[in-house]
């Protein structure tokens, strides 16, 4: 079965605000064994909405839109569709019942363009929207299912996950899919490809899809088949995974597409350890990666973010001279770092990171993209010197990276 | 003129890469006066690959794909556009010759898949990629331009800024377009909406546009002309911000489109003042947006993280009993934070978080979103209570955003 998404919105024209509504709407899909063909984003306009309706419906049996259906008077979705399927718009008691609810629940005044996203078009069927105030709507025509969701990220997941796919499992009886990714961090796409060309070769004569999916310091390997049963699906791609720790198993940390702060938080939890960070060149964004995890309270206690040579002396008594001498980018103050912030805290476990993310701050000797981490743990502190690029977005997340799989590797004794 | 954007790849379609390149991309159509009238995402297959070309070759007098061009064997790109546009595929000698400076300048070894990156269709202009193997393509067809460039986001962003959007100036002259934004933080859309409704009508009357684009705990009001005179549509809308002070001046913290903790940044490079944070709720996130900045090292010292409550008194010496007394989650325990963060750090100013993100540790008393900030300044320090919602990653974000937002105020007075 084929879906495509419409996104509607000028803001993702114009690029002021990213879309993250079709990836995630795309993950789902894909698990329910859904395809996704197509996704097109429109601006909000009459006729490139219909135009949109009509050659999705064209080419698939769902069409899933989101966006244009805000309070504010830029969105005309509703109203395009309502005449799109020939429908009029009526008040629903239900949905004006569920805004009303809303503005109490937050203690604030209803204003009368609130009122007005409780209109919807006479024919649809109404999903009603637990976390906002814009109903989805269900619209069916000439065998095509049409839905239209809110745009706003957290209303449109609920209303999607609670309410769209079970109505959409029961519409339709659904073909076998089997996805599964395996995690790699440290290692180029190019080069992963090469050590696995025989491997991939044997994919291809299994009929499984193999993809590369790189991100700044991660390559995903992602394997994919379809059929009909998904038990056989499942074991032929189980198979080959269990392949690859023999050809890349260094680089490995997830047979499932876990993000790495997560298979940190998992391994720190089963074994009730602790962990702490030291950090300075990843400026807090190591510490904000595991304390996204709901529960990281468990096992992660805390970090200094000592961007200032002073502030490595006032939070982790760090002496100016060894700085001095050595450098703030450097093994001996990386070491202390981790070292002094395990002890300050009490934890089992502390990653430092001080480096060069540039863009400036680089030298002959030490250019940007310089960066020296640490682990500690009760028994030895270990520093490694990690030279990446020239970019310091990348530079921030791969040093962060590094460190998380040093730990990693540290606790399996493979460091 | 119309432009369309095409991304390519089935990472896209299920779900396990974000398309940030063409928000990127629409951003810098716009600033150049090109409409960005669509976006399609299909899969890496060669029929979903034509069938785009050709319904955006119809539209748009300048079509613009990325992706698709990674050196794996997933990627089919290059020979279905060669094979679109009637060419076979040659080797480049100055592409190749850019794809061994690249793996000569990270110490690596090149491959055969690598070198098969720089075969390029034989009729089109070659764009060279400075930061990667895969060269970007400049066709020409039938009066429409296309243009293929490697899905990698800082790689398409060098080649699309250096060469791509000159080439489109030297082609096309373009019409007249101005957008500005204005930035408000901590007011609802609708309730803005509401409030500005007599400004809001005031704009029609002069055809300037008018999008609320909602994102957590901020607000931005874009509006929008096109014209003749760059210099008129300038003036014009310029003089309808002005007169947005006077409605919502509390609100507003930009009148041009930066993130807050850019104007945070400017604000104190301009006064010389530094600045230090104790995180408990953001966990690092406040930090980690403070430094996101190139050069934030030279107003930012550093930040505490303390998660656990013996992090609170290992680092910042706050007392145990204090926080028996009152909870982590208190205005006594967010003043002591922030006062003695910035004493401890030396610093001019501090900002403190302390609350529950969830989605758990909330109480009947302090539900999850309750949160506490403080600013510390050399003379004063106050503190706030806020009530967020339930989404963890949300309330992490709005509590930065709010203690920005506090730092801005004590430093203008208002708080």
């Amino acid at each position: 079965m084929l879906a495509e998404i419409i996104t509607i919105g000028d803001e993702l024209l114009i690029g002021q605000v990213v879309d993250t509504n079709s990836a995630w709407m795309g993950q789902q899909l894909a698990l329910n064994g859904i395809r996704l063909n197509r996704k097109v984003a429109v601006s909000d306009n009459a006729n490139a909405i219909r135009e949109a309706l009509s050659d999705s419906g064209k080419r698939a049996q769902v069409v899933l839109i989101t966006g244009g259906l805000g309070p504010t008077k830029d969105d005309i979705t509703k109203k395009t569709m309502a005449d799109y399927f020939g429908m009029k718009l009526r008040m629903d008691a239900d949905v004006l019942s569920d805004v009303e609810a809303l503005f109490k629940r937050f203690n604030r005044e209803m204003t009368p363009t609130n009122r007005l996203q409780a209109e919807v078009p006479e024919g649809c069927t109404v999903l009603r929207n637990k976390n906002g105030t814009a109903p989805g709507m269900w619209f069916e025509k000439d065998g095509v299912i049409y839905v239209s969701m809110p745009g706003v990220p957290y209303e449109m997941k609920a209303m999607f996950s609670d309410d769209v796919i079970p109505r959409l499992r029961e519409k339709f009886s659904l073909p076998a899919i089997y996805h599964r990714t395996v995690m790699t961090q440290g290692i180029g796409e190019s080069w992963l490809s090469d050590t696995l060309e025989e491997w991939e070769a044997s994919l291809q004569s299994e009929n499984i899809g193999l993809a590369y999916l790189p991100a700044p310091g991660i390559v995903r390997l992602r394997l994919t088949a379809y059929g009909n049963k998904q038990q056989e699906l499942r074991e032929k791609i189980n198979r080959k995974i269990e392949e690859l720790p023999a050809l890349i198993g260094k680089y490995i940390f997830a047979t499932d597409d876990i993000p790495l702060h997560e298979v940190v938080g998992n391994t720190l939890l089963s074994l009730g350890k602790t962990l702490v960070t030291a950090e300075s060149c990843t400026g807090g964004f190591l510490a904000h990666q595991i304390t996204s995890v709901a529960g990281s309270s468990q096992w992660f206690l805390g970090s200094t973010v000592t961007y200032a040579n002073e502030t490595k002396t006032g939070l982790l008594d760090i002496p100016q001279e060894i700085i001095v001498k050595n450098g703030a980018v450097s093994e001996e103050v990386a070491l202390r770092m981790a070292e002094n912030v395990r002890k300050k805290l009490n934890a089992d476990f502390a990653i430092s990171t001080t480096g060069i993310a540039g863009p400036s701050g680089g030298t002959a000797e030490k250019p940007v993209g310089t960066v020296w981490i640490a682990v500690a743990t009760k028994d030895s502190v270990k520093a490694k010197l990690f030279q990446f690029g020239d970019n310091r977005e990348r530079n921030i997340v791969r040093s962060a990276q590094a460190g998380m799989m040093m730990l990693l590797k540290t606790i399996k004794g493979e460091f």
